[in-house]
């Protein structure tokens, strides 16, 4: 999912119970990372900005602030929805005074920046990220980020090797194999319990990231840390990849990880065993090696 | 699977074609922990002295031995049925001189025998183990050993409480779980990559194994690795369970992890995409706290 720079007239027909939809579908949204999240508020923040009910500009605003606060507050693991919709937040206070269809236009389009912004950090996370990969190396990674993806497109043709981790429950290493299968890259599917079997092939271990926290551990999809303690166990190197709006900020919500429906697990009930889903995981900073975001490499 | 003092009459009309064809499913065996699928093998042994075709006592021992040798080689990584078969092999040597029928029944007799010494270590080893672990403990562990079954079953009202990860691609943990619930054990099932966070909960990690190596390391389902390096980071002790008919010796053929079919996770095939699905891994000895066999418990 992305939005470009102009979110305008399509879509027109939206109305605002489709959007209040599309705001709650955001807290089960299983498709996308973080960061695509993040943008396609931004973008139901921009289709309301042009079709929510609202008699003058005061009461726009109102709407918008809201329901941003509503998107936030629904995936509190993931800082990236924070913090783009905050920047965003700020740009809808610079409203008050304007005309209502000015108004409308004008919180359309500083979604758009802010999600083009977003866009562009991911591009240059790629850029950073594939300059510390040697053609012929092989790399292992856990899950699908859209960041990840942004690194290992640039890869075709370099002989790199992909060792990737199925990621139980909803495979979304699958998905990223397939994707990697598309772009002709060498590519390795393992089960997670596999992933310290095959750290000992890895150059380097990268994954992406859904915040960063305060102290620099990374909370990503739950796993990480597994590849992470592996990785230090056998002096690979590990890389996590995000961009800088992925910082969790001092005035964000206090931080839980966040679980998932256990029936995703494909288990039927049985007395006294309770199935549990937990989405993510921390990784700490001692287990890595350095933190790639659009302005370069940080190392401990 | 067990084989009990006296492995006699029934199955008369086994042939030596269907023997043939249970020693070559060793191989693909998927449904037994090492130590069962030692006992299995002795089984299948015992049968073959009352009913392979043979004509004289040397050509009877010449038949057991290769396919004692054969069954021996097919799991390499599961050290007790090299063990087991090991002992009865000796058995069989002292049976030159008798004659064809007293052969044969001895034979069968002293597969049972070591059938039932197996059996009475993994009782002792639960004891032991059993010994270590307090009432209303957490504990945490990883596939399915009946090593292990032999723990938990005692532990009904206790008040302990397992943490038990699935263990793809064939789910022993959930069989686990099954049991543990027919058990009335409070049973907490989860993902594999899971393990990074529950690890927390847990006051103690307690895993089987296939093979005890010669440094100490533990061969065991994949994935055991990683819950040994979870434990480790969060100071939890970690115990090894196995009787001390896991320990490889020195006369065994090289060590190897064995792998299994790809179709087992349920891929489809996809180009320059390779499915891998090793089904063990090699947990060092210096994140183990303690191995429990029928002696009692040994630490570093």
């Amino acid at each position: 999912m992305q939005i470009n720079g102009s979110v305008g007239s399509q879509n027109a027909d939206v109305n605002n119970q489709s959007i209040e939809a599309r705001i709650r579908s955001v807290a089960d949204d299983r498709d996308h990372g973080a960061s695509e999240l993040a943008r396609l508020c931004l973008q139901i923040g921009a289709e309301s900005a042009l079709h929510c009910p609202a008699s003058d500009t005061p009461s726009l605003i109102a709407v918008l602030m809201a329901q941003a606060a509503e998107m936030s507050a629904a995936r509190p693991s993931m800082a990236p929805i924070h913090n783009l919709l905050v920047r965003w937040r700020h740009e809808l206070e610079g409203l008050h005074g304007l005309d209502l269809a000015t108004a409308r236009r004008r919180a359309a389009n500083a979604a758009a920046a802010v999600a083009t912004a977003s866009q562009d950090a991911v591009r240059l996370v790629g850029l950073r990220a594939r300059a510390l990969i040697e053609d012929g190396q092989c790399i292992i990674t856990h899950s699908l980020s859209s960041t990840l993806l942004e690194v290992f497109s640039g890869l075709r043709d370099s002989g790199t090797r992909l060792i990737v981790s199925e990621s139980r429950p909803l495979f979304e290493g699958r998905q990223l194999a397939r994707q990697l299968s598309d772009w002709g890259l060498n590519t390795t599917l393992i089960t997670d319990a596999q992933i310290g079997v095959f750290i000992s092939e890895s150059d380097m271990a990268m994954v992406g990231a859904d915040s960063l926290l305060e102290d620099g551990s990374a909370v990503n999809k739950v796993g990480t840390y597994l590849l992470a303690l592996a990785a230090h166990d056998r002096s690979v190197p590990f890389y996590v990849c995000c961009e800088s709006f992925k910082q969790r900020q001092p005035d964000m919500p206090l931080f839980e990880l966040e679980e998932m429906h256990s029936s995703e697990l494909g288990v039927r009930g049985l007395p006294d065993v309770k199935v549990r889903n937990v989405y993510f995981d921390v990784t700490p900073p001692g287990l890595i090696t350095g933190w790639v975001n659009e302005t370069g490499v940080t190392s401990p």
